[in-house]
């Protein structure tokens, strides 16, 4: 997948992966680029979100931004504090830019030291060029498969998305890292105000197990190169935001299936929120889904403990649209329905029937992998 | 184990499940006997729940307590609350007592209509007598063994206690639910006063999945008839509280260990209480148990994301007595520690330094087999 104008990625292998797979990645800002920025509330946050903090505090453009794969650089000391600053001096001598207009992140083993030297020697081999495609391999931990979704306006601007992570958190192994790029000539202020709501409505609503990332984050670059409007271009933002993270959630560890909640009719979109993740993160749900197993009572009783409003012999569930409570237990042909499960992607729609709002969330089935990967992966 | 003064038991297999084995106790309360009772927040509780919180708001005392497991009759709408009441009924005519001093209490398969017949057909063969190990085993589900713990004071009265629970919640198979019995002479306001702040010491800090029942409930009941100070009293209660928590953990759904999590150092008792449950309910940090792996990083990020109140570069924290995180990574012998692990009981110890609070928490392993027991029991 290509770039929108005004971006150039590329990505080597620096030696910080064991295994000799790609694990350093640069994206070059051609020009001074407008930026919108969601970390992780995690109160053991990496270096890396710290400092992107400060970065989007200061509100100044990019040009560029610089991901390690493999070692998170979490937990790690002041020594950690220096690493992650000497990873933007390295990106920004490779790019020719000023190091405090380049975002870093660290994704993998938490609490070693960031193996800097290695980074600066094979830095200089990146090869930058239009395609995302080598960055995105780079990014990836525990994941299976790459993660890149696009969009294009009327007028010919692009949105362009890479993410990983494949699960919440996996402070041995994994984090959850998105960035869109485009090209639509957004104002700044425009970017920073609406992207963190995206993100709630997205990114925000992948569960695989529960656990918040030290070192998450989600950014959107803009180039501004393209004239755009901004309705079009908040639509197509968030169809790649939604794609990236229905991505994320399918490639779950230990996934074979990926769990889509819609919730419509509820008092508020955080109580929509709400519902839809608290059904999409039960344990109890995951599992049943795992076994093709249309256990309403593991649904209702999710809304139950959600904390949304509502009640429960108002509410409509329908599993793989058959509904199959309504109020209260309703006749259903079980084992057609468990065979309706068997699908790549099971739909669980939800009406509270409390008031007008309505959200999305994505999880995964809980599978006998889940714990194994999780289980024998040892320090 | 034996009941203290003023109370018998007895259970029947009424045939509710069809195993054939036992699914009906009663515990007769010779004399108005006072109580304090929390159940669950949830939403879609069931009317037993309901039922319970009407009778504790209006402060009588009780006679007798009637549970079934194998239905949890919840979701089962206005058949659900008419079958609930004459639960109470039957119980408080085979008790001869009146149905508003019977509280009752269901577990087990969610949205299937109670089969009260059965109940009223077998509940005449109840025999009662002293001992409790008939009804502790008569409430169990998914449990694979009976839960009983007793504590006897200076001067002769005793607190005995049943639970039952191997998952938060199962809505097709479990529920938490735990009764502690006493003799001792302790006013009903003191009860209800404290009653409350145990149990969240306690059972509110067991978790098994994260998932929070419909019919969950938590009771104490006091025939007084012995003297007793309130000191060591309460003190006999939260021994024996803690000591049913402790079993329910470690019988966790697939769990072949206990998690036991101390916090110390916290700002506050409810900081200290969250950074517990959050470790104890790391889905990573289960994993990882299961493993023998000793990864502070999952302990660090749940902490992380708990809410408490602490500075990663202050905490401490120890596993299995071992310290193996002092403000950044300290080293230690994997192998050893990995072996350590290998024990019934994993020791986590936290200090938060960042105040003088303290609480524990108690969670299991996560295996392959919470897995399949949750994916492949078909409704």
């Amino acid at each position: 997948m290509y770039l929108p104008k005004g971006f150039m990625a590329g990505a080597t292998a620096s030696g910080i992966k064991p295994s000799g797979k790609p694990d350093l990645g640069v994206v070059s800002f051609l020009g001074a680029t407008a930026w919108a920025y969601v970390a992780t509330t995690n109160r053991a946050a990496a270096p890396c979100v710290l400092r992107g903090r400060n970065l989007y505090a200061a509100a100044e453009p990019l040009r560029g931004l610089v991901v390690n794969s493999g070692n998170a650089n979490c937990a790690t000391g002041e020594q950690g504090v220096r690493d992650d600053l000497r990873l933007a001096e390295l990106a920004a001598e490779f790019l020719e830019v000023e190091p405090e207009t380049v975002l870093t992140a660290s994704t993998g083993v938490i609490g070693v030291p960031l193996p800097i030297n290695k980074v600066a020697q094979k830095i200089g081999e990146i090869e930058l060029g239009g395609s995302l495609a080598s960055f995105a391999e780079a990014i990836m931990t525990t994941d299976t498969r790459v993660k890149l979704s696009e969009q294009e306006l009327p007028g010919g601007a692009r949105v362009v998305g890479v993410a990983k992570g494949s699960g919440m958190i996996h402070p041995n192994m994994a984090t959850m890292l998105a960035y869109l790029f485009t090209d639509a000539a957004i104002p700044a202020a425009g970017l920073r105000e609406r992207w963190p709501a995206v993100v709630n409505r997205t990114f925000n609503q992948v569960t695989v197990d529960g656990d918040t990332s030290t070192n998450d984050m989600a950014a959107i670059f803009s180039s501004s190169l393209t004239e755009a409007e901004p309705g079009p271009f908040w639509e197509a933002v968030e169809a790649v935001a939604r794609d990236l993270a229905r991505q994320i959630a399918a490639d779950g560890e230990g996934a074979e299936k990926l769990i889509t909640v819609r919730v419509r009719g509820a008092y508020d979109e955080a109580d929509a929120r709400l519902a839809a993740r608290a059904v999409a993160g039960s344990a109890l749900w995951k599992a049943a889904v795992h076994g093709n197993d249309p256990n309403w009572g593991r649904i209702l009783a999710a809304l139950g403990y959600s904390g949304a409003r509502f009640e429960p012999e108002r509410a409509v569930i329908a599993l793989q649209e058959t509904v199959i409570y309504d109020g209260g237990a309703v006749p259903f042909n079980g084992v057609a329905l468990s065979q309706a499960m068997q699908a790549a992607e099971v739909l669980v729609d939800i009406d509270l029937r409390s008031g007008e709002a309505e959200a999305e969330a994505w999880g995964c089935d809980l599978t006998e992998d889940y714990v194994k990967i999780n289980a024998e992966y040892t320090t």
